[in-house]
């Protein structure tokens, strides 16, 4: 039986499922297609959660004797944006001048095509693994994440199954493979403070109460002075104010309420809970200053709300996992990847609560953008780095 | 024939008269069928201007021997805000506790209900007046002032028109009904600016540009410092931020531009153009400091647009109209009121330029909020300020 080797073939098959979050749109039927000839036994939950669309997720295990190795990923990619602006149909993979074009073939398809040729190739050469390996894959990283790999992992759990490690095969690379594994990752909390004030009339402010004062003091307080300095580890927290709205059209009328919203990406000085209540206390402060700096006769009203779930910080620590990644890509590349804990989220916040999980695939540059396109040579190569760690890692 | 001499039935059915600006609503013509039984010919000129609304207005005279008096004052209101945090609704001009509920009892239909009870006193027992009375009332008070009484003036000199001295029954009491005649008024400028910078990711601001941090800075440049100390007649000016608008409903999404909104009262340390000029130096310098304190390549972008016109300070000298007014409130309350240039524009600034002219109205506390409403009693005591000042000043 042929096995799935040439992660070429196994990218084109994926590409080919227009599976736009949240449609499962024939990626999971195809890979779980793939990984049949190879033994691997699969199960297809589907979750569902009241005001968010029901996700189908892929559970496939290859067992055998030794440690447990879980390769994480998503089939379901972002929207194509405007169609017509592609070179090449977002769902034809088409090959043109050595790359091959499509939506999700750096995030993250391309990562699951070369995972799954890894494990083929190894197979082919082994005739089986010293160990177990699982895909954790959702239809649900580029949707709200609620139905997919925090859940999975869950269903997986109650069933029995336990790690020893975990990559996630998100793009790592800012500009050739090779140049970062991810160990880590910043948390990311979200919140919209809300100023109440008594709407008046512009020419007597005495008689109202503007929140937009309030707000420039209550914001500034946010920004100034800078929530930390950044960690051995870590880049420094940052808040980034994402909207601000009143929708006041009346130039002589003040306003009874403004609302803010913001965006913290946090380090490991922070918890989500230590860091809201900072927020809040540098928010208390700000408004009791508003009381004597501003003869209020109280201080500015306010109330901030939590915005989703906080995305925990996270730093992995496992030396064996972190080491072995790193040799296995300086074997093939030639060069010593960085270890880094930079960008956004991804579903390596879910999985570290079970086992070490670095992130390791394709490069990033074109994902979600037009004209999302891999290197060819790219996916041999990740290939190869994939096929040597499953060596080096099962031992 | 009955006359309309009870200023509370007036108030009433000016009420019930849904005109917020730029809507007529039924006020002016209501207001002329209270007027015509008194032997006023009345006017319905409507004004139009390209992209301004057009507005309906009321020239009503009553004509005798003597000099020519000038009411004026306007039927169109401000918009009701949030109509279920009224403790009555808005338009029912329903009575509660001495107190008659709806949006324009004092700002300032309550103004020309009682004016126009006391002519009809004064007709009721003196047979005529010992002058001319025309009443000048306008549905574009609350809007943007184009179609109003600038061009209802300038429609009536066009008559033949003059005048001796002109009462504005804006709401002029801070507190209580004697407190205050004005004798000025401060000028008012509006404008918008708008922060250009480049939308991103919340996780990556180094490759965006977040308007909102610069837009902190900028609007805390123009609150600080205050633009002076006030000046023998005038209070300090000041500047209201009116509005704040983004939009941006995604939470790990920095915006690409923001807009901000603001009015600024001033007194006669400036005229409207060193003020914006003021304003424009305020922005630039801040603007800069964002490139040197924040290790911006560039200044913030930022562009501001200033609405409609602006309107000129201005001071009443006219001994013979401020003293009698003054008189006719001592002899109705008991004490004097001061004489004060605080507050909003009105439409005064357009008749300095044709008579001497003084506001006197109701209590303006609650103008322009929620359950706006006005005392019973003022009514009746303003109602009888006005009538007596028509004996003293007819004389």
């Amino acid at each position: 039986m042929k096995l799935p080797t040439d992660p070429i073939e196994n990218l084109a098959t994926l590409i080919r499922c227009p599976s736009v979050t949240p449609a499962e749109g024939g990626a999971l039927t195809a890979l779980q297609a793939m990984l049949a000839p190879m033994g691997f036994a699969s199960d297809r939950p589907v979750f569902s959660e009241d005001g968010t669309p029901d996700v189908e997720n892929l559970y496939a295990r290859l067992s055998g004797n030794g440690p447990h190795l879980m390769f994480a990923g998503h089939t379901d990619v972002v929207p194509v944006g405007d169609e017509a602006e592609w070179t090449h149909p977002p769902f034809s993979a088409a090959i043109a001048n050595g790359q091959m074009y499509g939506r999700g073939t750096v995030d993250m398809k391309g990562g699951i095509a070369c995972f799954v040729a890894a494990v083929a190739r190894h197979i082919e050469k082994n005739g089986k693994l010293k160990g177990s390996v699982s895909l954790v894959i959702t239809g649900d990283e580029e949707g709200p994440s609620i139905n997919g790999t925090d859940k999975l992992l869950k269903w997986a759990v109650d069933r029995g199954e336990t790690w020893d490690a975990a990559i996630v095969g998100e793009p790592s690379n800012p500009d050739a493979i090779g140049d970062m594994i991810k160990i880590g990752r910043r948390g990311s909390i979200s919140g919209t403070i809300t100023i109440h004030g008594v709407q008046g009339h512009s020419a007597y402010p005495h008689l109202a109460d503007n929140p937009l004062r309030s707000l420039v003091s209550l914001l500034d307080a946010l920004l100034v002075p800078p929530l930390d300095a950044g960690t051995r580890d870590f880049q420094p927290s940052n808040l980034e104010p994402t909207t601000i709205d009143v929708g006041n059209p009346t130039v002589n009328v003040t306003p009874s309420k403004a609302t803010a919203s913001f965006n913290i990406r946090f380090n490991d000085t922070w918890t989500a809970e230590s860091l809201q209540a900072e927020i809040h206390n540098r928010l208390d402060r700000a408004a009791r200053r508003t009381k004597y700096r501003k003869g209020r006769k109280e201080p500015v009203s306010f109330d901030v709300v939590w915005r989703d779930r906080p995305s925990h910080v996270f730093l992995t620590r496992d030396d064996r996992l972190v080491n072995t990644l790193t040799k296995s890509v300086e074997s093939v590349v030639g060069r010593r990847p960085a270890l880094s804990t930079s960008g956004g989220t991804s579903d390596a916040r879910f999985i570290k609560d079970y086992c070490p999980v670095v992130e390791f695939g394709l490069v990033g540059k074109t994902m979600h953008m037009v004209d999302e396109r891999v290197d060819i040579a790219d996916l041999e190569t990740l290939t190869q780095i994939y096929e040597r760690f499953l060596v080096d890692w099962f031992g």
